[in-house]
C-alpha cells in the first residue's frame, strides 16, 4: 500500500554542539554550511544555565540571524535546524528545532527525515487528549516522550523512537544533555565531528553533513551509526542502540542530488560519487558528439566524469545567473521558456554547429528538460543528447525528500522513447541502477534507491 | 598627472527600449541580466504621453522592484540602470537614472563610465551658480544640457557631450527620443538590438550586455560605435558623431573580468576571451602538476583552457556557497581565512596528495589570494601553483571600474617573487600584457589596458 | 494566603459575530474598538466551512490587519481578541484566539480574565503528559477539553470550566458554535448585541465593552450574565449556567480605569460612574482652590464632576500630545521629568498664580504624581492639591489586571501624609472605598474591590 | 487675481539651536513638539566641524529617528523641520530641511510659509539653466543663494529674502552660523528662546512654537520680529532687517486651529484665545440649551468658554479614540458616518433628551460636521445646535496652511441657512470676524485673516 504524499515529507539540515563558549555562533554558521538542505525556515535553540534560548524564523540563515539574536542565545551548547521549501498557512509554527517544557525540563528537537507512522501515531495521542500545534511529524516524539511515565529522559527517549517507523536523524537538547540519533536503517546521514573549544578540550559536534564541520574548521570523526543513540553530556560520550533493523536504507539520493559536492556523505566523497556517476554513464550510454556541456550547478561534477571518460570535451556551454531569488516578475506577453532562461543562458558562440550532449541529474516532469533543451537547440547545438547521471525517477520518496506523486513522475508512466520525444532530444540516455550502485559504492542492502527501484524498505500507510 | 581614485568611479549597466508595450517589465529583465555590473542601486524611468515616471532604489532588482511599481512604470519606452557597490552616506542621491525637468521637458540619463573632468566643469558650474545634489559625476551632464540655450534637445546634447573628457556610455530619455551615446575613444560597451513588438513591428533595445538581450529574446544588431550618438524617435533611427579621437580605447578588464561570460562585448565573445587566456597562460608558465583547479566562478574558463592547453585534468576542486549575502557575522574566536572560508571550500577528497594548479583573474591585495592557496594547502595539496589569467595589476581605473588606489595593488609595488613569497605559493604566473592582447584578440591602438601596462588614454587631473 | 503576581495576569478584550457576511471585518472594528484593553498582541479567527482561517500578530488592529487578511479571513462567525502591553520572549505563543485541533474538531478561544488555579492544574496537566506552549493560562482549557471524552463539545466545556477558579469571559469559536461564556462571579464584562446581517436577520455579537457595538452600529441587547453559557448556533441561541456563586464580583476597576468611558459596563455607563466619582471625591475631600485640572485622559470626566460639585472652575490646565509612541529616545543630559513631560504640558498662562486642583484616577508607586505636580508647581500654580478619584490602591488584582506586586504599591506602605510628603503635594486626598461603591452605585456583594479593601472573592494559590 | 492651490501650500514647523552637546537630540524633541504642525516627512541637519550631516524620512519623528541617527548626527548647531501630510510623488526630494553645497560651503533650510512668488521666480531661474529637483517653493532660495556673486552669506540671503513675496519663517544653517529669518509681514510664527549649554553658557534656539521649548526645558526670549533675519553665531547674535512691509499679517489660523492649546504664538497663549472664542461666540450666537459638548480635542477650549460665559454645563459628550492611524480599512457594506464614527463616539448615556450645543472650530465642506451631527442625534439629543468658534471659511490660505479650494468651501458658495440645512442641524452660529479679532486681542492690521475676510495681504499670481 502506497501513501499519498502530502507536502509536509521534507528534507532538512541538522547541527548540534556541546560545551563550546561560541555555541550559538557556531550553530549559525554550521546551518549556514547546510543552507542547501532547508530554505524555508531556519532556528536555533541554546542552552545557558538548564534554560532553553530560542530564535526560529522563516527565510535564510543569514537574512535571519544578526548579531542581536546569537547575543541573546547565550550558553554552551546548541541545535540547529533549516527546513526545505513548501507552501501552507502558519509555517513558523512547523519551523525547527521544536521545543516543549516537559515534567523533567525543557526539550528541543531538530529533525531531518520523516516518521511514516506519524498520522497513526498521530490519531491516537489526539484520542488521549493530545494537542498538536502544527503538521509536523516531528511532534509526535515530542508527545510521546511527554507521557513517558520515566524520570530518566535516556529510557523515555529510547522507548519513544521505538515506537517510530521511517526516517530520523535528530539532534535533540535538553537541560543537560546534547543528544544525537539515527534510525535503525540510517535514512537520513549524521557525522559527528569534533572541534576545540575555549577551554583547550574537545566540543563535540553533530551534523547532517560534514561541509558544515570544514566551514567552523571541526574535524570528522564518523558517522553516527543506524540505530545509534549518541549521549553527549557533562561527564562524556557514550552510546545506547535500537533494535538493529533486518537491513540498511542509507538515501542514495544524498549522493545523486541532494547533498554539497564537498560533503563526506555515508563515509563517501559526494563529488566522487557524482564524477563516478557521469564515468558510467559515459560507458552505458555513449553518443558521438562533439561536446559534453552540463545544466549547472548540479550537473557539472557528472559532465566533467563523462566528459573525462568518452574523451569529448568539456565546457561550461551554459551559465547560471545566481541573483535569480523567491519571487520574480515575469513579462506579460510569453518569453519561451522564462522560467528556465532566468537562471540558465545557453551560449551560442560555443554551442553553434555543434552536436551536444547535455547533462543533468534528473528528470523529474519533463517539462524544465524540454525547456533547456529547446534553449540549448535556439543557440545553434546541432543536436542535443541528453544524458542523466541517475536511473529513471519511478517513485516518490517517503523518508524525508519532497518529492512529486508518481503520477506527475514522467519517468513512472512514460517510456524512454516517449519521454525522449517530450522533451524532444536527439537521443536520452539514463544511468542503470546497478551502475548507480556501483558509482556510488553502495549496494541494496545498506542503501536505500526506492526512488528508482521501487524497493521501499519500510511498510509505508495510507 | 595621476588623479587619486575617490571611491566615485563605478562600474554600471544601462538599459533602454523604445515603443514597446511592456517597456518597464523588459527594462526590468535587463537590468536583472546586467546586475553583476551593479549591486548597489537600480532605477527605471519609463516614458508616458510625454511625462516621466520613475522608480529607484537601493539594493538588488528582484528586490527592489515588484509588480505595483511596474504597473506605475507605464509607457512605450524606458531606461534602466544598476549601480556597483559602494559606501557613503544618502546613496539614493547617487542612484540612476539621473532626472531632471529642462526648458523643453524631462530628461533622464542613465550613465556608465566617468567623466575625468568631471570635478573641473563642476566648479565652473557651481561657480556660475548651479547646485549639484550628489557626488555623481552625471549631474555634470544634465547642468551642461540646462544651460544650452539651444530649443533642440539633440543640439543642447552634442554640445554638452563634447566638454566631457573620459568614459561614457549612456542611455537618455527625453520626451520623444531615446539616445544612446558612447564616447569618441568607447571605453565601456554598449549594444543595439531589436525586438518584436506587440504591433507586429521593432522595437530598438540598448543595453551594456548582449546578455540583457537574451533573457528578453531581443536580437543583437550591433554595437553602438565610439563617438556614435543614436537617436531613436518615433520616425525612426538616425546617428550623430561626435569628434573622432585619435584612438579608440575599449576596456580589456571587461574580457577579462567584469562582462558575463556569456555576452558578446565588443563583438567578442567573453568566455572565449577567458578560455583563449587559460591557454596563452599555459603556454607562457607551464608548471608540472596534476590537477587544474579554478576559484569559482570567475576563473572556470581560463582553468578550463589552461587544462585544456596543458593536458593536465581539469576539476572543481574548489565548491562555491553561493547563499552568501552582503553581511555575514563572524564568529569572535579566530577561524583562518574566515572571510574566503565562507564562500568557498576545497575538497580535500580531491586535492589530497596532488600538485595543483590554481587559476584565477587577478591578485589585487594578495590577501585573499594568500587565504586561497592557504585552504588548498591544507586541504592536502603537496604543491599549489597559482597562475593568473591576466597580466600584473599595476594601476588603477579612472574610466569606470572601482579599483583600489596604486599603493593599494600589490603587483605595483613588489617584484614576482615578493608576491609570490606574500601569498605563500610554489610558484606563481601571470600572463603577459601580449598574451592578453592576443588572447582578447585585441590591439593597443583600440584597446585600453592602463591597468595593466599604465597607458591612460586620456589626460588624467589631480 | 496571597499568591504572588507574575506579569501574566493580564487584562485583554473580546469580540465574536455569528452569521454575518462581514463576519472578519466587524470583528477587526470590534477589535479597534477595544485595543484600550489591550495592544501587545491581536488576532482574529474566522470559521468558514466547518475550518478556522486565523491571523495573530503582535501590535495594533489598525497597523497589523490589512485588506489581504481580512480578505483571508473568510466565513459568516469570527472571534477576535486583543491582549495587554507585557514584556518578555516569544509573544506570539501567547497571543489570542488561542487554537487547537480537538477530535471533534477546531476550537478557537479569545479569553479575558485570570485562572487563578492554572498553574495547579497546568501541573496535573503536565504529569499526564500535557504539553504546553506558552505561559497563557488559557491553554489550560485547551488541554482540559482535549481530555473530556464526551463527544458533545457543550458537555466537555461544562466540565472543563467547572475546574477553573477565577475569571473567564470568553468567546468560543468551534466548527458550528459561537459561545460567550462569563465566570460564576462574573469579574469581567460581557456584552451580548445584535446586527442587522446581510439576508435581513440578526447576527449575535459578543463584546467585552459596548463600545465595540457602537462602531458597528450593533444594538446592544444585555450583559451575559456570571455564570452564564451562551451557545449561538445555526439554530438559534441558549443558555447553560454553570453552578451559582456565593457572591458576585464584577470589578470596579473597570469603572474607575479600564473601560472607555463611552462604554455601558454591568449595565452602567462608565462616564456617569467617573464624573459620580469626582463629585463624592469633591464631597469627601473638598479644599479652597481656583482651579480644578485634570490629569488627561484618563481624569476628565472625574474632574468635571468635581469642579460640579466643588463650583470651581475647570480648565484643560494640563496638555497631552498624543503622538507618543511605545518607544522614545531621551536626551542624555537630564532633563526633568522627561518621561512625563513628553506626553504632558501643563500651560503656566492659566496656572500661573493659581492654587490648583489636580484630580486623576490613581497613585499607583507615586513617581508618575510627584513628576505631574512638580510641572505644575514649575508651570506657575502656587498650591497644588491631588485629588484621587479613587480609593488607595492597596493591593494587586489576580483576575486579569496587571498590577504591581504589593510592596510596589504605595498606598501599600505608606500613610497618606507619607504619600503626601513624597509626591510633594500641598494636600492629597482619596476618595473612601463606600463613596466609591456609591458612585458606582454598586455594592460589596455583587462587585470585587479587593486592590481597595483586599477582600478577594477567592481563593489564593501560591 | 486668484492663484489656483496645487497642493504645495503646506503648513511646516521648523526647528534650531545653536551651540549645544545635544544639537540633534534636542531638534529631534523640538520636532516632536511641532509634530502637529506636519506629519508627512521630518528631517534633521547637524553641523560637524564645517560638515553637514542630515536625515530625512517620510513618516513620524519618532517613528523615523532612532538612536543610530542622532549619533550620526553630531556637532553642536542643527537645524530640523516637518511637514505636512499631502500626497504625491517621490515626497522624499520635497522633505526638508534643503540641503546643497554652495560655492562658500554647505547651506541647509528649513521652511515654514509658502512663497507666493515662487513659480514666477522658478521660470526666471530654469531659464538660467537651474535644474530643480522637487516641486518645492523653498528651493527657490536655494537657487538664489547659489547665484548671487558675494562672497559673504549674509549678503547673498538679504538679497535673496528681497526677491521673495509671501511668506517664510526659516531655520538655516551653514558652515558657521544659525539664521532664523521672518518675512516683513510677519505671516507665520518664530520665536527665540534659550537653553543651558553643557559649558554652562547659552544655547540659542528657535523654534515655530514654544511648546517646542517646554519640552526642552529651554526659556522663551521673545519672538523674531516681522522682517527680521538673526543670525546666531560664535560671536553671538545680531540682527539685520528686510524693508518694512506697509502692514503686518500674522497669521490668525493658528490661534483658531494650527497651534498647540499650550503654545504661546505671536506673544498671545493659544488655549486662552481658544476659550475666549467660545466666550465671543456664546455672547454672539446665544441658544437655550442643555448641555455644550466639544467636538474633540480641537474644540475643547471653546467649548469651555461657551460653557463658562453661557452658564450651561459642559461634558465630553463625544469620545475621541486616539488610536486611529493612517489607513483603516472600512466594512463593505455602509456603516453611516464610519469616517467620523471611527473616532468619535458620541455618548447616549448623557446626551439622550437633551438639547445639545456642539461647538467646533470650524466646517470646511460640510459633509463631517454633517456626520457629527448625525451622531450626536442617534445618540438621542432632541436638538443638536452647532456652534463654530470662527467666522465662516469663504478664502483658501496662500500663505502656507494647505486649504481646499474656493469652490470645494461650502461657506464661500452658501448662505448660513443653505449650511445649516445641509448639516441637518437645529440652527448654526458663526463667530464674526470682529468677535474673532477682539477673542485673539488682534487686529486687521497686524493680523491676517483673509481665509475669513478675503483681504489678502499680498499680490497673489495665477
Amino acid at each position: 500500500m502506497i501513501a499519498k504524499p502530502d507536502g509536509f515529507h521534507d528534507e532538512c539540515g541538522v547541527f548540534g554542539i556541546w560545551d563550546h563558549s561560541e555555541a550559538s555562533r557556531l550553530t549559525y554558521l554550521g546551518l549556514f554550511a547546510l543552507q542547501h538542505r532547508g530554505q524555508e525556515s531556519c532556528g536555533i535553540v541554546s542552552l545557558n544555565d538548564g534554560q532553553h534560548i530560542h530564535h526560529k524564523a522563516l527565510g535564510l540563515v543569514a537574512d535571519k540571524f544578526k548579531e542581536p539574536h546569537l547575543d541573546r542565545l547565550k550558553g554552551r551548547a546548541a541545535i540547529g535546524h533549516v527546513r526545505y521549501a513548501t507552501t501552507g498557512e502558519n509555517l513558523l509554527t512547523n519551523a525547527q528545532p521544536l521545543t516543549a517544557m516537559l515534567g523533567e525540563g525543557p526539550v528541543a528537537i531538530a529533525h531531518n527525515g520523516n516518521i511514516v507512522n506519524a498520522q497513526i501515531l498521530k490519531k491516537e495521542l489526539q484520542g488521549e487528549g493530545a494537542i498538536f500545534q502544527g503538521s509536523n511529524d516531528t511532534e509526535v516524539l515530542l508527545h510521546l516522550l511527554a507521557r513517558d511515565k520515566s524520570k530518566v529522559f535516556e529510557e523515555c527517549l529510547m522507548r519513544s523512537l521505538a515506537r517510530l517507523e521511517g526516517a530520523f536523524s535528530l539532534a535533540i537538547l535538553t537541560k543537560d544533555q546534547l543528544i544525537a540519533a539515527r534510525d535503525p536503517m540510517g535514512f537520513r546521514p549524521l557525522s559527528l565531528g569534533k572541534i576545540k573549544n575555549d577551554q583547550g578540550g574537545d566540543s563535540w559536534v553533530v551534523a547532517s553533513e560534514t561541509c558544515a564541520f570544514d566551514l567552523i574548521e571541526a574535524q570528522f570523526v564518523r558517522d553516527i551509526k543506524p540505530g545509534e543513540i549518541v549521549v553527549i553530556e557533562k561527564g562524556g560520550i557514550r552510546s545506547h542502540w535500537l533494535k538493529e533493523a533486518p537491513r540498511k536504507a542509507q538515501c542514495i539520493f544524498e549522493h545523486v542530488y541532494f547533498s554539497r559536492p564537498d560533503s563526506v556523505v555515508f563515509s563517501r566523497g559526494v563529488y566522487e560519487s557524482r564524477k563516478n556517476l557521469g564515468k558510467y554513464l559515459a560507458k552505458e550510454c555513449p553518443v558521438d558528439a562533439d561536446l559534453v556541456i552540463p545544466v549547472p550547478d548540479s550537473g557539472v561534477a557528472a559532465a566533467l566524469g563523462y566528459a573525462e571518460e568518452s574523451k569529448i570535451p568539456f565546457d561550461m556551454g551554459i551559465i547560471r545567473n545566481h541573483y535569480v531569488g523567491r519571487t520574480f516578475i515575469e513579462p506579460r506577453q510569453n518569453i519561451r521558456s522564462f522560467g528556465v532562461k532566468v537562471k540558465l543562458n545557453p551560449m551560442s558562440s560555443l554551442l553553434k554547429g555543434k552536436r551536444v550532449i547535455v547533462i543533468d541529474d534528473s528528470i523529474v516532469r519533463g517539462t524544465t528538460s524540454k525547456k533547456i533543451i529547446g534553449l540549448v537547440r535556439a543557440a545553434g547545438a546541432t543536436e542535443v543528447h541528453l544524458r542523466i547521471a541517475a536511473p529513471p525517477t519511478t517513485g516518490p520518496c517517503y523518508y524525508g525528500v519532497d518529492t512529486p506523486s508518481k503520477n506527475e513522475l514522467i519517468a513512472a508512466n512514460n517510456s524512454l522513447e516517449e519521454i525522449r520525444k517530450f522533451i524532444q532530444a536527439d537521443s536520452l540516455g539514463y544511468l542503470s541502477v546497478q551502475g548507480l550502485f556501483n558509482a556510488v559504492r553502495a549496494d541494496s542492502e545498506t542503501f536505500c534507491a526506492a526512488c528508482f527501484d521501487g524497493k521501499y524498505p519500510t511498510k509505508l500507510y495510507d
